[in-house]
């Protein structure tokens, strides 16, 4: 696919997520008015909303109908969101700006940032299930609760906040990180989310478990090499769309994938790994090429 | 009933759901093993489990094999302690000690505070959907669906978190709050998981959605009666269960349904809600003896 076409696709489809997102966000009124005003303005922030894209692609690509994709869309924004919210309060990263705005808890306070967290996981699973009302057999019963039983634990301990929960730990840490617990804390914080969107996607179109299982190792590659290439732009500059600044790992001295294995190692394992994720993509010999391509994008950050 | 007898089924009831409640909680190991911790610190800290015990003995008076019930009391348990959880932190109340020990956030910091309420909240979701692997037809999962949509909007900004929003937002108001306000923040913050516990158990038991709606004017009597009765306690005294000391709205200049509708007022409204809790429970024409007895003392808190 030429660049241009795909980045004109890339627009496209990003325009068509966010009024699906939008489309599920809570009417600003009542008593309890402030809270969805910082909900929505959590949301609104911008982004990417790549997660949604690659459900839907992986959904498309198992030829499903997409009839329950839209609210399990707009629902693992929200997830993704509120971990922004509560990452971003005092008690953990304290940043006041993110994508050139105050933060949410910056704009309505630090005890209105935890409560729009909440408010956005909890309307997440309350958006999740509006797909039930769509359901009309026990197959179509069967894959919603299966997507979401899927995305919870990816959202979970078992998930992201497994993740943030080894990363807080291991900045208090004074001895070198293990490649293995670097890997867990990039498998948890960010692949598992990829994971939950792709797999949800499938899941969703009626994919079976050994492909579901596929698309899962899909992920965790995708996730985990765009997780090492931001350690690896970091260090080598040229941090476009990272919203952070070049060096701030380093000047942290936070201990990432670079500083522990080094840059050439860096490098091979994001290779390796960006191969792995597109060679079990190809395998399922499905029409794919936008999200091959999206994949590509993301882990290398080229274009 | 006896009221010896009813204290010692009472104390059999608290027992069975504190052993469902700790069988569905998570092994304290991996990377994450810390959150693990803190999440079962916070649910371990005793608690009366009223409301799983509501949920049950709803299920049971409509007749419902209890076979889905299980994950779901652990689940309202687990949404009820995380809004604890979050309440306590120091960008909320800033509450050290809870029942006794010291909360979650003064235990474990406020970063892990935060990570460990999300952490229930997720995992009662989690912790519901396990209910999914017992549904063997569509009406099983029917059934489900519906109880999970029930209980996430009652804790979302249409309930909990909404009561929650407008209680914050009525301390920092000057003029007196109207009766309307009070209202919606007794039945948001307190009566909307009262409803989710008894609307869940009759859905899980088949019931139709009269009765359900039944069920849930029952629970806001329930739910707005206990929360006056407190009120009603913080000023005359004899608050042995409640937790906070007495005279603690007073020095606060909280405003409460007493200070703006004064104590005779509160009187009446607690007892014309505990009439019509009664009311509609006994119009079900079910064997509920426990269930009528427990709602009494709820209000009243005369045991």
């Amino acid at each position: 696919m030429e660049e241009k076409a795909f980045r004109r696709l890339l627009e496209d489809k990003t325009a068509e997520a966010e009024v699906i997102i939008k489309s599920f966000l809570p009417e600003e009124t009542g008593y309890q008015r402030t809270v969805i005003e910082a909900l929505n303005y959590s949301i609104l922030a911008g982004g990417k909303r790549l997660r949604p894209i690659l459900m839907k692609e992986t959904c498309k690509m198992f030829g499903g109908d997409e009839r329950f994709i839209e609210p399990f869309m707009a629902a693992i924004e929200m997830i993704h969101t509120y971990s922004l919210v509560h990452d971003d309060l005092p008690a953990m990263d304290n940043d006041e700006y993110r994508r050139g705005r105050e933060t949410t808890w910056k704009l309505y306070g630090d005890g209105m940032g935890v409560l729009a967290g909440d408010a956005l996981l909890n309307y997440a699973f309350e958006t999740a299930f509006e797909a039930f009302k769509l359901a009309d057999c026990e197959e179509d019963y069967r894959r919603i609760s299966w997507a979401l039983a899927f995305m919870a634990r990816k959202a979970g301990i078992y998930g992201m906040i497994g993740g943030q929960t080894a990363d807080v730990e291991a900045e208090k840490m004074n001895e070198t990180l293990t490649t293995e617990r670097l890997l867990f804390i990039h498998e948890h914080k960010t692949a598992a989310l990829i994971q939950a969107s792709m797999a949800a996607g499938a899941i969703l179109a009626g994919a079976s478990k050994a492909q579901v299982d596929d698309i899962c190792r899909c992920a965790y590659n995708i996730g985990v090499a765009f997780q090492i290439q931001d350690d690896i732009l970091d260090v080598t500059g040229d941090s476009m769309e990272m919203g952070k600044a070049v060096g701030s790992d380093e000047s942290n001295n936070k201990q990432t994938y670079v500083t522990v294995n080094g840059l050439d190692n860096s490098y091979r394992a994001v290779e390796k790994m960006s191969e792995e994720a597109v060679r079990i993509l190809d395998s399922f010999d499905m029409e794919n090429e936008f999200l091959r391509e999206l994949i590509l994008m993301l882990v290398h950050r080229r274009r």
